[in-house]
């Protein structure tokens, strides 16, 4: 029996990679898509440019879009996944959550919040739980879970594997594709034989989402991790995949051959998107290069580089596909996730 | 009157843009080219596949091209700018100054040995002395001086210029452009929609580079400075231009805009290729990038970011023309040094 | 003494590659600045997003920003360069004409009304007469010309060599920079590793324009030149410069090497921005190449490869910088010759 | 029961390709793989540089490389694919059909000699018969068949299409990717920001074997098409994928739909990697695009923009993915027309 799942925002870039993944998907079955008003209407064929490598889904094709408010989506329709502008879930989403909908979005709106879950379900799937107190404080019989942005969701299952050796610093150099910027977000004239050396708010969301996802869940909060965390961040011109340079310091030494064995040893879940193994390790220096590795684990994967010791501490690169597990796949996995929990 | 100078190594990629900034230079003028053997004999427009987008200069077109042996270099050649790949360089470069050449090299052979002077001449002229204990040594009547490798040259100016503040510790990811791989270095299969996180020893290079140029001269030996360099390297799909995320850890805590200050206070010397003031700082964060800011002062300045402060720190970006003030324009900087400081 | 000109559209990639062409310029002298609404009233350091990689001239930075309408241009204006959008063109050059002023312009609006006369100065500087006709007709004191479209003006002056060889058809396969669709025409994840085969419009321009531009002007109206051009463009991922493969087919037979000559003869005109010889020809089957020879005589040459024979013509390729030459200099040049031909 | 089959070449950027279509494959099984002297004795895995983006098949990389000659490889395994260097090929391939194996090359030597039949199955299927010419004439047991170079594969099936009209004379420009020159054979440096006018040899290599593949085949020889073929080839920044700009004149005139509807119509022939249609043609004219459309039918298929009327012919855009349809995959299907019509 699959659960009927809406998405919010079917239009754009991550909403159509959403269609991709769900389409077909063993738990889920599209039942309403929404988008802008001028969208609302029309088929999805009609409204969304599509841009994807591989035709709509037939069925989706044909769906009618509807307007992105509670009264366009059935109540039947349990599970909503969220790829809005941020300032535009920002004022819709606790919207749903209160018409009864739960909402697992990748929207950057709220992840900070302290009563909304920031999940990425191999690393801290305890903190789900915290939907109980968002239920008691705001009155919803819905939900409003999130996951962190891509930057941040490439390096934070390398961080989780190797905080058992006590995390105390993180320097973090980030190399991103241009379509984490969405459609248009990056113009060819800005970055063909160029590097742009900053994204705005990007650094701020490495900084403080890593400490939330790291942080002990009591039951009544998230205590935030207490390490440091110095992002750098830069757009370079590929199209898919962010490349991340680490350094870390922990409480405890650790040799290169320890941080790989942890890092290797990641389970993946028993969800369907979720690999066996979460991270994989290269032993050549030369890798993970973007083109060639970010569709490990059908670019669910996180991919390491090999680990180097260095004064103080580690270094190590990591990558993963930005538009999958660092976006439209890491709200399909919390969707999973909230399915087999039983918040759907 | 100008000085007559050659080219070791004229028809590679450095070589190529070696003869664009000597042709005209009002010290220097073009005597002696040489090349590998199957070069050698042919007129240098027949002999070099020329690649620079500007035209090969009238005078020099017609040169017949020798071999790269001190045979083939007259004597009255007194200056010679060596762009020898480093198993070439190892090999002749001490042939040429035993037979009473200064060499002003780039290869990168030699550049940590005790009697070689390894210099950019506005961050450490000084150590340029160190030609008398070589002489001594080798009991050489010329000499063999080095600038450092591309990325080592685009962070060290930089830090310089904090090191007032007690330098202890220094992160850096580079970004780096393709051409400082050579011409061929990089295929086109490997980079378009890429980024290569590793550069066989360049990490090293920065390592260790940097710690011999903000060295201690005493008259006798360089004392390496003590910071500790941790670097990760990166070939990202840009032409020319290497950008650099920096942190450095200081003794005393600095302020973001006092460090901006003495970088930008940093002066240049009194040199045809050295820019008025060697370092400029840019107050909007999307600056530098490549495209846009390797062209600063010919190529020959510095650009940086504006700097952040961090819990422990400072980051900042930082930017140079690799094949230029990276690479031929520091040879040509030094030879500029040598004559001024009367070893030419 | 220098004529005081405006520049419709200042803010746009074109209108800022004009401010960099006018400024300075022996004959110009930028005295007044238009844009949009919301630009008007700021300097036009605050209004532009500058994006040229030279700095903004310095007496131009705190020049205030107009509305583009005539009231905020002083009469003394006398020419004005025009880079508007083709909407925005079409509804107010001709608003600017009837006040009094003389418009060079590169927005495409009207560029085949029977009274306009669409100028490339080496190639049909006689049609600027047709501004009589265009006096007479619409009782303007000012006058409105045009310059052709980029993909076009790269290779008419091609074909205005041939046609002493009887042009009877044309076949034209176009490379195209991404510049050419302005700042953000074409996002980075539509071009990166990628061709598109279609340009809105362009080929329809390139088969009007060229036989407008060839035509006959018998003091009364141009009557177009009966060759046949056929067009197919596309867009690839270079910055600037517009590289067209052409075949030609003429009424008498034509060796390469006549051809070439006929190419090599094209002399330019006693204009600034006009080259000695308005057409080079490589002899290397590799060139041209876009960043290699897009600069050539300052972005207003015309490379072209070595001339082919085919069974029944000729090709060869043909390569211009589309934001000089074929844009922003195209509109210079024809102002240059209004100001020759005391029009201005 | 699987055929035994080889690769000659098994190293290079084709030999890689091959592997990954031929493992697994229903009709083949690898037991034989060649490289050069350097290579022979390795295991594939430390002999080849894989670059393929999947992951070497499990069984091969354990295979031992055998020397490019015919005492390499068992006289049990049938078929062999070449993707040989052209030199090389030239002088093995023939070694190898005399020692009785039937040899499906890549390699562009021979394609034009009178007896080697040139096939793509869609389209000439009946040349094959040429192998009995062939052995009658050399006295050999095995065969020797090639494919087309890939810029002729992209656009021959569409020829072949429109031949019922009567072709009489087709212009083509050519943007090819980079990977079609090898693994190395266009560098970053000069392809970044850049297209490069001239393929050396490509040009006559369409002109020709377009010629030859629709040629009639009597039984005794293959008399060439007598349409006339111009080409102008170029190469741009993409990675995978030959788009291809045609005009055709025809004997009898032609409405765009008829020629779409015999685009369309052309059926796939009953082979493993074969299309079921072998031609997709799109109404949207942004289409095809390298990116989007060069993995159509698994990269066998061709895809082809709307048709234009011009005013002597038609126009059109095609596109093939270079080292699958255009290479690799051509060697493959012509394997399993071997088989499927008796010769292996």
């Amino acid at each position: 029996m699959s659960v009927r799942v809406g998405v919010l925002g079917a239009t754009g870039a991550v909403g159509q990679r959403l269609i991709q993944l769900l389409e077909p998907h063993p738990d889920f079955e599209i039942a309403a898509l929404t988008a802008s008003e001028s969208s609302a209407g029309r088929t999805y064929r009609d409204a969304a440019e599509w841009r994807v490598d591989s035709p709509i889904p037939g069925d989706v094709a044909d769906v009618t879009v509807g307007a992105t408010d509670p009264e366009s989506v059935p109540d039947d329709v349990d599970l909503l996944f969220s790829s809005l502008p941020s300032n535009v879930g920002e004022r819709v989403e606790p919207a749903f959550a209160e018409a009864g909908h739960v909402v697992s979005s990748n929207s950057s709106n709220a992840r900070l919040a302290d009563d909304v879950p920031l999940v990425i379900p191999e690393v801290n799937h305890g903190h789900l739980d915290l939907i109980e107190v968002q239920r008691d404080e705001r009155g919803w019989d819905g939900a409003l879970v999130k996951n962190p942005n891509c930057s941040t969701i490439t390096m934070v299952p390398t961080l989780a594997a190797l905080d058992r050796f006590g995390l105390e610093k993180v320097t973090v150099s980030t190399l991103q594709a241009v379509s984490g910027a969405g459609y248009s977000g990056v113009t060819s004239t800005e970055i063909i034989d160029n590097v742009l050396p900053h994204i705005g708010g990007e650094e701020e969301k490495l900084e403080t989402e890593s400490r939330k996802l790291l942080g002990e869940f009591d039951g009544a909060e998230v205590e935030w991790h207490g390490m440091d965390v110095a992002a750098s961040c830069n757009r370079v011109p590929t199209l898919d995949g962010h490349l991340e340079n680490v350094w870390t310091e922990t409480e405890e030494s650790v040799a290169a051959n320890e941080a790989e064995d942890a890092l290797r040893e990641t389970p993946g879940l028993d969800l369907h998107s979720s690999p066996e193994r979460l991270i994989r390790v290269f032993e050549d220096p030369n890798r993970p290069q973007p083109r060639l590795d970010r569709n490990i684990d059908g670019g669910q994967g996180i991919a390491v580089g090999p680990v180097q010791e260095t004064t103080d501490g580690l270094q190590y690169d990591c990558l993963a596909h930005n538009t999958i597990r660092g976006a439209a796949g890491a709200s399909v996995l919390n969707g999973e996730l909230l399915l087999q929990e039983g918040w759907v």
